[in-house]
């Protein structure tokens, strides 16, 4: 059901050296399903995230971010999927915690090296005993040669997986400081997206030098850039993580600035790498059939631009619209007359579906023939553009269509 | 398909003396359909009403906004279903003022003392010369003996219906300054439902005398206890409209506060009225199998505690949850974690569901059964309540669930 993403394949994907990954089935919801992974990163690695803005925020998420405050240094990520760890109260914190502790002893190193990650059912006690049984095995697995390949990538792809129909994973090279670098991320959805700092579960590393205080404005702006641009239905998740590892292992000068050549060069392949997975998330939404690029002009700033644009990428009527084809532009103009800009001069809009000019002075155009809005609207990728008429900012967001399938996949998500 | 909404009977209606109704076929949109609706009101009359905070606020609510700053005095409103006048620029501006010219000319009244409303799709030309042809014989018909009957009000509810399955029309009784006054009042939903100082169409005429002065600061108070509480979908119509009439023939002394005796027993009739048709409007919400009420007790005022019920009645996880009748209660919390009160503290949340308390101190309790969450999820009627442990403020709202038909209807509602 994805909108045109293809599945990934080792073959595309490169190895990070100084990140080694491996995956079990622990049986943590369901028999006989891959969901339990594992990130063991080099000594030296250097580790930062962002994290969801929902005040619910799940165990897990809580501990993330006390690990990384106390500044340790990372050096493993246990991730499980049928169970999010959210809304469990103190016990919750409690197996957080416990699975931190079984990993740290079997690693040799401290508890607060070690990073949770859930994704799953929200409100039901994590089953920390059957995590804690499969991690001896799970972390010898670490150790064997095939943890460090472009195929255990793949694997940890497949093993974050939740209702996602496709694996997210990405790769891209650089060359930094005359060494050639590598980044290699992997991303989960598939439903409860409007991430407000990051996805739901996304992985990114590189091998490249970079200094250890650049690395958090780093994350953010990556996120800002990719994983804060999307949104499925508009549920922010109380799981949300999007990490960023160094390993600096490739040998070039640490990078210090974004604005360096080096900066540019590195940030580009992160950026490409973080944007193939937050639309690759996107394009396996919940009951996805179409790809919809939301692009606002002529806003006076960002912000008011990026609150239209998620008034339309969250309006059901809208959403609805493009499921079925139907040019029914007008719920679009309803979208951003709702969108909560006090101020806002409807006789200013303009609407563009691709190439096709709908509306001008905030009425359809007079050419505007129904016939060139349905074609558009019968592709798989479409992009809205309004135009705001009172300055020159913009801002993009990347969403999708609401479908039948949306609401089966919701209503028997338990079941 | 409605939530537990039987149609509504003539014999339960009251007439208002001083409101006359007729309801014709102008064939707008589609043939042998009731679509075009003229209230004439006696001289002496006096209006309010309260419109859209859509900035793209239709060509209709434009005038109507016009019409009643220029204090004219209102003899006539002009209602039209399958097309919407939104979206249309000058042209539709031009085409309401038609339909005010027209409808004037056969009252013999002032262009100005005509209310137009229209309701449909957005942003097709609104085809003013049939209801132009239409006008004569309907304004005609309200000058017929059976205008001024009950069955008149039930007629104008059908006349106002697009997706509504149900037409939706209530009435109550009170005794002010010595005198039985009558209340009576239409609505119509039933898909882009998130008034925003009113539903999309509402109509409510009582026949006592209310003092000029109070009948704005009324119609403002009514609107937020009834329409301003209730959601379907988030989206905020272009063409919301409440009006309220006093027709000032009932023999009171005209009422002039809200807390004298007279005016809590007007404002109790009203509001009754009001409330009936704005939960209709929930109860026949497109593909509605569920009515929630979604009580938020425990803020620190109550525009947190809307903040947090309206995060909950629009969250797509939230609402195929009760579809599915699957008490897959996290989402709710997830929900409140995202609805934006930056310094909400989770650990002291609890979660009610109806009699059944789900989660204390921001976690599940050890007490609650799956079953209790699953008896109260089956129901077609369900109160939700989040405790926010942080004040004394409370608000309510009233939602329904998402299903396949809402899909359905919204992808299909064009063809």
């Amino acid at each position: 059901m994805a909108v045109q993403l293809p599945a990934p394949q080792a073959q595309d994907l490169l190895a990070i050296p100084g990140v080694r990954i491996a995956v079990a089935e622990a049986g943590i919801r369901k028999a006989n399903r891959k969901d339990l992974t594992a990130f063991v990163l080099e000594p030296g690695s250097s580790v930062a995230g962002v994290f969801t803005q929902n005040r619910y925020c799940a165990a897990p998420v809580q501990l993330c971010q006390a690990h990384l405050q106390a500044g340790s240094a990372i050096r493993a990520f246990i991730i499980n999927t049928g169970n999010a760890n959210a809304g469990t109260g103190e016990s919750g914190l409690a197996n957080a915690r416990a699975t931190c502790l079984a990993a740290a002893r079997l690693l040799g190193v401290d508890e607060q090296q070690v990073l949770p990650f859930s994704t799953g059912v929200i409100m039901e006690p994590l089953p920390v005993e059957r995590i804690e049984a499969a991690l001896p095995a799970l972390l010898e697995q670490t150790a064997q040669p095939a943890a460090a390949s472009a195929a255990a990538w793949l694997a940890a792809a497949h093993g974050i997986m939740t209702t996602d129909t496709v694996a997210k994973a990405a790769s891209a090279k650089a060359v930094v400081g005359g060494k050639t670098v590598h980044v290699t991320g992997i991303s989960k959805g598939a439903g409860m997206i409007r991430p407000n700092m990051a996805t739901m579960l996304g992985f990114v590393a590189t091998d490249a030098a970079i200094d250890a205080a650049l690395l958090q404005p780093l994350v953010k702006r990556l996120a800002d850039e990719s994983f804060n641009r999307i949104t499925v239905d508009g549920d922010t998740s109380t799981n949300d993580s999007f990490l960023l590892v160094a390993t600096q292992q490739a040998g070039n000068a640490p990078v210090n600035a974004l604005d360096s050549s080096d900066g540019v060069a590195l940030y580009a392949a992160l950026r490409s790498v973080a944007q193939q997975l937050a639309q690759a998330i996107v394009r396996d939404g919940e009951g996805a059939t179409k790809f919809i690029t939301i692009r606002i002009t002529g806003g006076r700033d960002k912000d008011e631009c990026a609150q239209v644009a998620y008034a339309i990428a969250h309006s059901p009527l809208v959403k609805t619209a493009f499921f079925a084809s139907d040019p029914n532009l007008g719920r679009i103009l309803a979208a951003v007359g709702y969108a909560g800009i006090g101020d806002l001069d409807q006789n200013r809009i303009a609407l563009y579906l691709d190439d096709v000019h709908v509306v001008e002075h905030g009425g359809r155009r007079a050419e505007y023939r129904e016939e060139d809005g349905q074609r558009v609207m019968k592709q798989t990728d479409i992009t809205v553009r309004v135009d705001l008429g009172r300055g020159e900012a913009e801002d993009t967001v990347w969403t999708c269509d609401l479908s039948h399938e949306y609401v089966t996949i919701n209503a028997d998500y338990r079941s």
